[in-house]
């Protein structure tokens, strides 16, 4: 798997010599807030020293703003970053992944030779209470992601409560990738973060990148009352893997929650617009809550969209999609309606 | 072992509220260098974009730097990152690594359960060649480090050509870390970069880190004729682990030949100063010929000069030595009196 992910607007811009217009990556498309702008110029003249190891400012601004202790905050690289330190730290014999999910855990996975375990969802991708079999004794690790990656759907909080009560009973570790939870219309009802107390195994991962417009800074944070197995992930790495300009950045995205706010505002708007042009163009839509859509239909979209200058994710090495499938951000209207304007012109 | 490393400003400054003079991380004295600075504050606005993964503009301006082909180059979040890629890439059964080494080779070695095996060096710490009869077809890695830090000793040129002859002969991967060796008077007499081409399994790692006062950025990178080990590092951890503003601010540095000069100049004449001013109050100075001074002598002097605002390295942690062992920097003819004059203090 070439592990591209999306977001590769550089290959297009060394191809045709400009910037494309980029659905396939899912990052806010209000660009980064100007406060973040501002702590990156300003940090710049004191880059020459070596980050803080701890990122003791920053980890203390993120557990005031989740509400939880200091000590079971843990900031990397992007949540990439955590997710590999999390396999490398855990050492899992055996792991379950959904299929379709998110590349990197399988990437992860494969590099310490684990043995990899894949959990179909059935369309519409829903996950479902079947999941609860797999969990047991024998099984190490479970990555699970909510809203997952590519689909958009969440985990019913019934059954999210369910699972990680049989994770603790069968000694699982259970990741839980909540990166795109805060784009859920209610995303208090959805996140485990309550159970974390109760639950040391339970590992949650977020990031800047998506909510805030960041995705060039690389800064994504994990959460967990297990704070060996943090401090296991913290030496699982370099330890300076987040750098002086993120932690900064970080900081100063903290303080924006009208960025937040306007942005939330706008997917929420935006969403069910995009999916209902999708639809009227005779595409399959899967209902999908994060600030992107799963749609499935035409024939080589993604390649005949770059011609036109746009960039849309096809899902080809997504383990249980293919080549039919394609995942696009929830952009802005004027974005959105070039987007659908080509696929207009391509499909009828 | 805590893996602190030096460079823990941080902390000084969580419990004085002012930062320290640090001596303990071998960085520029001189900042960042203006045209980062800019590139940096430039990149800022565009950071709401994934990284190029392919570093691409990078590796060119790196490759042309160099003067290798631009697919001998692999860019990092620092050479830290690399040196985690290259072991977890390798998998190496048995490694050997040199007592004292910088401690994150070792780090990443057990983090992935290699044997590790230490080749101790005898004071004053230049490597001999004994090392050959520890390379053998059982010896899966093998880490250098030339300058070494903390000792600052170059491998003798005709050594390390032997050495890189052996290890082809026993299948031995050579990672040698020369991210000290720009700050050699002769430079292009100790790399072993000629050496690439024939020599597929040396990696040598460099950074931005030292050389442009950026440690800040996280920035290094590898150098490797062997592009399918170069390939599996890549693919051996997160695909965007350098970011925009890492990216751009190597760009810029690779402008700015000016600096380094003046960099290079400052520690060639203040080295040999600082070490006799070290070596006249009583201190064992090893003659290491990059931009820190290893000494030995008095106790507990990185406490008592902490209490005075200067941070230097102790290093009871390194393997081989203990905690009469110090690393300083060297810095500007002030902040080396400075560091002088409160030693002077303490010791006589």
């Amino acid at each position: 798997m070439e592990r591209i992910h999306g977001g590769d607007w550089a290959a297009y811009r060394e191809a045709y010599g400009t910037a494309p217009l980029d659905f396939s990556a899912s990052v806010s498309p209000l660009g980064v807030p100007d406060g973040v702008q501002a702590a990156i110029r300003r940090a710049a003249a004191e880059a020459d020293r070596y980050p803080d190891p701890f990122c003791r400012r920053l980890r203390r601004a993120i557990a005031a703003h989740e509400g939880v202790p200091e000590a079971w905050v843990l900031c990397g690289s992007g949540a990439a970053d955590l997710i590999w330190r999390a396999v490398l730290a855990a050492k899992p014999g055996c792991a379950l992944v959904t299929a379709p999910c998110f590349g990197e855990y399988e990437a992860a996975l494969e590099s310490c030779g684990c043995e990899l375990l894949r959990f179909p969802l059935r369309e519409p991708f829903a996950l479902t209470e079947d999941i609860l079999w797999q969990i047991d004794r024998g099984l190490d690790l479970l990555f699970l992601c909510s809203p997952n990656n590519p689909t958009g759907r969440t985990v019913e909080p019934g059954l999210l409560r369910r699972i990680v009560r049989r994770c603790g009973e069968s000694g699982t570790r259970l990741i839980l990738d909540e990166c795109f939870a805060d784009f859920l219309d209610e995303p208090e009802l959805y996140t485990a973060k309550g159970l974390l107390e109760s639950a040391l195994g339970l590992l949650i991962l977020k990031a800047f990148t998506k909510l805030y417009g960041m995705a060039g800074v690389r800064l994504g944070y994990a959460l967990c009352a297990d704070t060996a197995y943090l401090e296991a992930m913290r030496r699982a790495g370099p330890p300076w893997s987040v750098s002086t300009l993120a932690q900064e950045a970080g900081l100063a995205a903290l303080e924006d929650q009208y960025y937040v706010n306007r942005l939330r505002a706008l997917i929420r708007s935006e969403r069910p617009l995009l999916a209902h042009e999708l639809e009227a163009l005779g595409l399959k839509v899967i209902p999908g809550e994060a600030n992107f859509l799963l749609f499935q239909g035409g024939t080589e979209l993604a390649a005949r969209l770059r011609e036109r200058g746009i960039l849309i994710r096809s899902c080809d090495d997504f383990h249980g999609l293919d080549a039919s499938w394609y995942r696009v951000a929830v952009r802005t209207r004027e974005d959105n309606d070039r987007l659908i304007a080509a696929l207009r012109e391509m499909l009828t």
